[in-house]
């Protein structure tokens, strides 16, 4: 424990209705499928089985980050914990992709321009206008952040310049006094926090994809850094199956 | 709004397994039943159609009333806010009763000691043995509550007691910066906050009983008193039935 005393568990949520239908999501708050649930349940029980137990969660404020925080926690014995959120473990803004079926905008836009927005680093779709049907702008979770500060669109940059102010000041104060940390969030928050956690350089991040519903383990130094690089799957086999399978997600 | 500035809503937890088994619950950790989850969702649906939207949720510790608040802010939209926990919004503790069948309580112990243990303002049941398979006193949820501060039986008045401190110190501050502010919890934790905010006489609140799933919306004054003495139920229909319900409850 003494070269390895911090303990951080990532938990990206399961299937949500958008992931089954094959459209953009980002910041619209869709809700979990069925199969969604169960892998949340799922993701608690392998908590559970692990002896792995949150002190603390802290989720985005999108429906399918906390109903996988609860039916986890449910699963594991841990509903009772305190939680926090923060809209900066919010799923990437997907700007004006938001709302739009994946094959259609391939097709639209050919393929280099659609693995650009999907996978580039640093290139945002356009901005999504605040007079759109998927847009937040009126919504009254996101009503005292800034409009400066307020995404229209982001690339995965973005994200981990939004992200990370609340690593440092949200969830590092929890891991410093010795709690297990929770953090249930999105495909994309959660790969800027791994970027960040293991130094993944901006060209690498591309291909790094984390598999929903199965809790990611993190041992952490004295520098907040891991202890076992790229961390520790609580179900290797099924994750490294979804991986493979997030990895054809583009090409249907 | 000038004289009624802060808002506060109450709901009691659906019915739960024990409530459908006639068993003394207290802080035995029982899950809703399929009917107590229905009632949490319409109580999430009688604060969205009244416009009343809480902008933080306070709950205790007991899976009972986190699983309400979860469904209920789920159907009102408002699964985004912030969530605060207490021991102190727990249920009574029932002390020796804890597991134990109310017929067959009644039976063996008399309808006088009876309605002592279930209604008097200030006589405990006996306590309830560390070791007892119903106790928590091994519980990691409770394990930062001192000894000495934590329940092995109580009475209402000793709920009231514990209870206080979190209106004052955990709940004050929200209204007082204006958050509307939903309380989900027990039977017997809200009769203690309704007997201090209506100040109910320590003979009278044995008479008082709060519905389950309803949600009890109060205005309170600059002093934190009800303009409205009692509040407002949101279904009133359906809680006078329930109300009329409860009272019979010991009868079976």
């Amino acid at each position: 424990m003494a070269d390895a005393p911090y303990k951080l568990i990532l938990l990206r949520h399961g299937e949500s209705e958008w992931n089954a239908k094959n459209l953009f999501t980002g910041w619209v708050d869709v809700n979990l499928t069925t199969k969604g649930e169960k892998e949340a349940v799922r993701g608690g029980e392998l908590l559970k089985d692990a002896g792995l137990l949150p002190d603390v969660v802290h989720t985005s404020v999108q429906r399918r980050a906390i109903r996988t925080a609860n039916l986890a926690l449910d699963a594991a014995d841990r509903h009772w914990i305190p939680v926090r959120r923060s809209w900066r473990l919010n799923e990437r803004h997907y700007g004006a992709l938001q709302g739009k079926d994946k094959a259609q905008t391939r097709a639209e836009y050919g393929e280099e321009q659609f693995m650009l927005w999907r996978r580039s680093y640093d290139t945002p779709p356009p901005e999504l206008a605040d007079d759109s049907e998927w847009s937040q702008s009126a919504d009254p979770r996101y009503a005292d952040i800034p409009s400066e500060l307020r995404p229209r669109t982001e690339c995965l940059k973005d994200v981990v310049t939004r992200m990370l102010p609340y690593w440092y000041d949200g969830i590092l104060p929890d891991l410093q006094v010795r709690r297990t940390v929770l953090v249930a969030a999105h495909g994309n928050s959660l790969r800027a926090l791994v970027k960040h956690l293991d130094g993944i350089s901006d060209a690498d991040i591309a291909g790094l994809n984390i598999p929903t519903g199965i809790p990611l383990a993190y041992e952490l130094d004295a520098d907040f850094r891991p202890s076992t690089p790229g961390g520790t799957y609580l179900d290797p086999e099924t994750a490294r199956a979804a991986i493979e399978a997030v990895k054809q997600q583009g090409k249907k």
